[in-house]
């Protein structure tokens, strides 16, 4: 497997950081040979509201890492979809959270659009705040990047104690959704 | 201010990544006009038993987000600083956890060296797990990158609540250690 790329993007609150966090995590713990690198920025931008946090999975050492030709862009916010779609790599895959994020024109360079309404998931469950979880499940069940097993083990380790039990449903709703 | 580099590192288990992040959080939140990125790297290495995370700090766009030449180097474990003090600017700011760290001549490159026991403050406190803590209060006393009020604000809203209020007494207790 090459250099893989990942972009988490949505507004502040959603938990974007914490999506690259559990995903480095998954990553350490079980892809025996790979590197991978969690990049979280903050700053004016992430104080605008916008937050994003990047995971890059290479077999050697990664010399650049940020994310900059994402071959998976994960969008939870209309704002994000804008802003990184220009850097979505011709024949990548958008993650996209369905009613928050309107597609235009420039979604046609993604090979694959999935759709996914989490945060209507997780209200469901009791809190829009398990939509980065809803989100994670999704992703898991659409990609080859990291197994299940690994991600509900970060999860169960990394987030919050009271949060866990509704990250799990979260997380297995999100995985069994057909967009 | 001009770039600013820190590197923390140690080995698994001293939660390295949380003070990345614990730092990344605070200067969001506080430094108005500053950007960050934190990266945390995983990996072979990171299964070896070794962990770093980098904070870059600067006032434009972080063209590159890792840490190449650290301004300051915060070392928890042996191997970290054998690793890493290569990478130290002449007259950089050197922190070491002075149990687990025998200094060798490397170190005088170093403009001003600042050991802590951190492990055994922690213990003191009744575990290990809050050393990384005491050096982050070591660390917030003898730089002046982000306040205090910010990272205990942080400590706060991101640690676990069981551990919050050891936490902080950790902080408290590094941040008024005299080397």
């Amino acid at each position: 497997m090459p250099r893989v790329e990942i972009r988490f993007a949505g507004f502040g609150g959603q938990g974007i950081g914490l999506l690259g966090r559990l995903m480095g995590e998954a990553i350490a713990l079980y892809m025996e040979e790979k590197n991978a690198i969690m990049t979280q920025s903050y700053g004016p931008e992430s104080r605008g509201g916008a937050s994003s946090s990047d995971v890059v999975i290479d077999e050697g050492e990664i010399a650049y890492p940020k994310a900059t030709h994402y071959d998976y862009l994960v969008v939870m916010s209309e704002e994000a979809y804008h802003k990184y779609i220009p850097n979505l790599k011709e024949g990548g895959t958008l993650f996209v959270e369905e009613n928050l994020v309107i597609l235009d024109d420039h979604a046609k360079k993604a090979g694959k659009i999935l759709k996914i309404p989490a945060t209507k998931i997780a209200e469901e469950i009791g809190s829009s705040l398990y939509a980065n979880i809803a989100m994670l499940g999704f992703f898991c069940a659409n990609t080859d990047i990291v197994s299940e097993d690994a991600l509900k083990k970060v999860i169960r380790e990394k987030v919050k104690a009271r949060f866990v039990k509704n990250n799990l449903i979260a997380f297995e709703k999100g995985k069994n959704y057909k967009g």
